[in-house]
């Protein structure tokens, strides 16, 4: 039984969702930018994708952009609005996704001064902190909305009001956030958010950015002026109509979706409760109900995720997009939690989503048990 | 019966494309970046589709970097190595799409001096005067291998052979040549090639970045690192499958589409001969063969390509790209070549593509006569 359990990393397009696209491919390939029927029914697929989107998440239609994934969406977010402005100071956490931090280094790089925030061990930022490090000179704030790694939920509404009395802009990296928690951009008082499909059902290769009205920010790549200027290139029609259509799925299911995955939480937690030297990642309350992050003392967690990976169980150790960097040993979230390096070693992420059952997670957990008692009997590592 | 002849703006999915694509939607949709068997299948169908383009171009798999599409590369090409050097000249022509000239006007706000270099009334670049632009301050000379107007296809070789005694970069936009004519990156000694699956029956939203090795270029957006550092952000796999599958379908069946499209070429050319006041821009022989675009005098081409919307045939005035500004009376493709007023203003494009058949092509041809005759009698416009 293949049982996929790294949702944070990607999901599969769900059936019916890549059904909606398939029109996109074939008879309805137009260029949205045409001016024929094709290119008509080509911009109308993609202005009904952007509503359907904005519907979901409280904004405007035209507070929508589209973009190719998460990470071009931030890039735009951070350099974009430092077209705009006089302003040379930064600040974001220490817990980001690459996209930011990366982005936020080359920004240093330009001469920006970055302040990146600490969080506390439950993984949530001190809001007292960030405000100190807040001045005349902030041009922007970045803070994630749920934590690619343990999930956890930044306070972002209280942060917003912070920021707000600075003139900052205050953007955030919503990818592990959409379709797994409501979202209420007006609610938040944010100015942007980024998102990518893949993380939700969608297909990979699109993603948006919502840019509240009248935020400055400009483009970072130039061309044909498509998205009202803000991302030039071909519209992907079909990975737009995917994304709205996985956005819909997902909050036309949410309560039923919230609550399996509360449910497999609760399975999967209570057998890990059962094992000693054992520890819950991030705050236990405010996280995404999906996402945990798993520490065994005495257990090396690349050996515990390669003995799963045997049985055809996917985890992960930290996220997929810092697999890249092969000298970290310890992910920068984990540090940033100041969690012991004798757990940091053991950690594992397990990410459920809509396409396991419950017979998937009783043999997780079964071959878990299995192989934290295995790799500690070999001393930690197979 | 549809008819489109708009395959310089987008092309459909063909079925047989479609269906390799669909198994990384579903089945194998994991994040290449991942490490379990999920991550591996992705991984794997990655990089088989970056050998498979690198084989159709003549380059090692290595130099090939998968972007979101043509505007992107083209955006990494020009931005990435003026990140790179201390020249600060850089040379392009009239005619290239709006990816690399608002991209150039956007590196002269920095300071950059851009010469944009004319052509000869058949769309062809003047060599020698190439040559007198050129000098040790020039950065990158980047010149498109095909028009997306005209279909013109420029003496690269001969150009690189030039700019490289300056020991200038070169970079061609090959959105419109990929898949229309044999390209071979080293018999034409370029450095970077820019291209776009949806233009070859691949998919919207992924394109390629061809960089010969050792070529001082650097990313332009930042994340996680994939694709070796110049384009972060989750690998679009089923994007990356189909752009391979697409290439393969155009260079695999190479030369019965040329017949195809050869055929109708004449077919057009033959029927707007008999009508006074044709003229066909560019080059007559030096062109991609599929690739038409049809001026008459006393006729409105707006006009002309609604009428023949109405009969549910699907052609353009100019680019798809350039529709999103509407102050543009005339194409810049169309005044570099100093079309005559009376022409340029009566010109349609016509593109032929994999999808057409022959009955398609009598059907067009039937109603361009019928319809330029018909504006002609109201007095251009409809």
């Amino acid at each position: 039984m293949r049982v996929y359990l790294d949702h944070a990393a990607t999901t599969p397009v769900l059936e019916p969702i890549l059904k909606k696209m398939l029109p996109y491919f074939g008879e309805r390939f137009g260029n949205a930018s045409s001016l024929h029927f094709l290119g008509e029914e080509a911009k109308e697929a993609l202005e009904d994708a952007r509503k359907t989107i904005a519907k979901y998440i409280n904004s405007e239609p035209d507070e929508i952009y589209f973009t190719s994934g998460g990470t071009e969406s931030d890039n735009i977010a951070i350099i974009g609005s430092s077209k705009m402005s006089e302003r040379r100071h930064i600040v974001t956490s220490k817990i980001e996704h690459e996209a930011v931090i990366e982005t936020a280094k080359y920004m240093q790089e330009q001469n920006y001064r970055v302040d990146f925030i600490s969080v506390e061990e439950n993984g949530i930022i001190n809001t007292k902190e960030l405000e100190k490090k807040l001045n005349e000179d902030t041009l922007i704030v970045s803070v994630m909305l749920a934590n690619n790694e343990i999930g956890t939920i930044q306070p972002l509404k209280e942060m917003t009001k912070i920021a707000k009395r600075y003139g900052a802009i205050v953007h955030t990296d919503a990818v592990q956030a959409v379709g797994k928690m409501k979202i209420d951009v007006k609610e938040l008082g944010i100015d942007m958010l980024s998102a990518s499909a893949h993380k939700f059902y969608g297909p990979k290769g699109i993603g948006f950015l919502y840019i509240k009205k009248s935020t400055p920010v400009t483009n970072i790549i130039f061309g044909g002026g498509h998205e009202r200027g803000m991302r030039s290139g071909t519209e992907n029609v079909s990975g737009a109509v995917g994304m709205a259509a996985a956005i819909e799925f997902c909050y036309e299911h949410f309560c039923e979706l919230e609550e399996k995955y509360k449910r497999w939480r609760d399975m999967i937690l209570n057998a890990c409760n059962n094992i000693e030297g054992f520890k819950l990642n991030g705050d236990p309350d405010k996280r995404v109900v999906n996402t945990l992050s798993l520490s065994f003392s005495g257990v090396n967690g690349e050996a515990l995720a390669e003995l799963l990976s045997m049985n055809e169980i996917a985890v992960s150790t930290a996220s997929a997009c810092s697999s890249h960097s092969s000298e970290k040993i310890v992910s920068h979230v984990l540090r940033a939690i100041n969690l012991p390096q004798e757990y940091a070693e053991g950690t594992i992420r397990v990410v459920t989503g809509a396409d396991n059952t419950d017979e998937q997670i009783e043999y997780f957990i079964e071959h878990l048990k299995k192989a934290v008692a295995q790799l500690r009997k070999m001393g930690g590592t197979a």
